[in-house]
């Protein structure tokens, strides 16, 4: 199989060494936003050339989309205007909604299928890319009745090639679930850390004080720029709604502790105990 | 050295662990709150023997005030009236203001040391202590020149012994710092958790995506409340404080947003990531 990956980043990168870590490709070629993270990209191993995006879809089998949110919709249309019938695309971004009523209507949309592993670190670009990526994290594929057998047959065993479980949803229901789950997780630990970085004058005492739980809440707020302002803006108002509802839940904590109600306390964080019975 | 621990938990059967494995004690006895868990403690090895307060304290060259920090004040008083000029007292609790204005005109304050290793788990009670604890974690240690010389010596070696280096605070400066570092993390993550159980009806969604970056922020969500409350309440105004700033840095993420103003939300986000240069 042919490769071509447009988006040599974490997601992009670590698919690219799952691939050749399972020896399923015979040739791997990508695209990267600037030279310089090109060269990084072939440096690294991550792909043999770097070729252009008419030349990377034209020479492929697979496809895979693996830029920031904002662009995908226009590279899928893209793309899809140049594949044949034995050709597939894929992408891997966190938000769905836009892509596929982007796509819907395109004469070969069955040759598409979305698709967003679970999985990430709070770095990017290139260097960020690791092997062993996606291992026991769920995949979602988003409305893969709209995609050809064959093209949904070639994802689904790749992925379970990565040992990725694989789950199905259609493409609103995944941005709102990622919205609850991920999205805001990432808002929250920005938020924790300006406000810590606005409250703490001297580094030297967050660094010598952040073994108390706040290395693991801030540590998404490591997260580039440019790959969550699209996420974010993309899936706009799902976003909002659990913003809204997180603001809130940290006002009831705030009511709590101004009124010295501890029973109410209590309750509040024995409920919020009870992620235990999911989160391991 | 004898050691009489009272609150076998996580921090005080960790603390155990961690001078069994030096070999810096003979004898470690202790108490806690319920037979049941008194039990699993000398099961874990924990402790040689359960004894009551008073005879634990009576026996002890150094007693160790391991209980949750709403109970450490008055216990600090009781230990320093039953110990003589040869015996040191220390806490590990996360709050400091309270316990040193109580014993701040005791006949014997200068036999207390207040110390607070920055070192948890979100899991708690006997079996939840853990070999290796504090390495590498900073142990705060607050009023010190209020400590005889040869107490916070005693201390000391013991935390250079842990590998833990050793930083010198006020109460008041402590419990400011501590609102900012640790114990607002540990409400974020509370309200994150319930944030999510309420928009999410289905376990099995959260189960599925959590991989996005939800499992690291929420982890503390899971401690428990018989810990968390008092603390929450006896640093009340610190932690307001910090929460309000929390809250307002969230209402500017929603304004932001709201408006589609990417530029602002960029350079949010950009801040946030200052905070690479100091938690790595």
């Amino acid at each position: 199989m042919r490769v071509f990956i447009a988006g040599l980043g974490l997601i992009g990168g670590s698919f690219s060494l799952a691939l050749r870590d399972r020896g399923l490709a015979e040739e791997i070629v990508g695209m990267e936003a600037t030279e310089e993270r090109a060269a990084e990209a072939l440096r690294l191993g991550l792909v043999d050339r770097i070729v252009s995006f008419e030349e990377g879809v034209a020479s492929a089998d697979l496809t895979v989309l693996a830029t920031p949110v904002d662009t995908i919709p226009l590279l899928a249309v893209k793309a899809l205007n140049r594949v044949g019938e034995q050709q597939t695309v894929i992408d891997m971004g966190s938000t769905k909604e836009e892509l596929c009523e982007v796509i819907s209507q395109h004469a070969r949309r069955g040759r598409f299928v979305a698709v967003h592993p679970m999985w990430g670190t709070e770095y990017s670009g290139p260097e960020a890319a690791k092997h062993g990526a996606f291992v026991g994290r769920t995949t979602v594929i988003c409305e893969h009745e709209r995609s050809d057998a064959d093209a949904l047959a070639q994802v689904e065993k790749l992925f379970t090639a990565f040992s990725s479980p694989m789950v199905y949803m259609g493409a609103e229901e995944h941005d709102l679930h990622t919205a609850y789950i991920s999205h805001i997780s990432h808002i929250t630990s920005f938020a924790l850390a300006n406000t810590v970085l606005e409250k703490e004058r001297e580094d030297r005492h967050i660094f010598d004080l952040a073994g108390g739980g706040f290395e693991s809440t801030v540590r998404l707020a490591k997260s580039s720029s440019a790959t969550w302002v699209p996420i974010l803006m993309k899936n706009k108002y799902n976003v909002l709604d659990v913003l809204r509802e997180h603001i809130h839940q940290l006002q009831l904590f705030r009511r709590m502790i101004e009124r010295d109600d501890e029973a109410a306390l209590r309750e509040m964080i024995d409920r919020a105990n009870s992620i235990r019975r999911i989160i391991h």
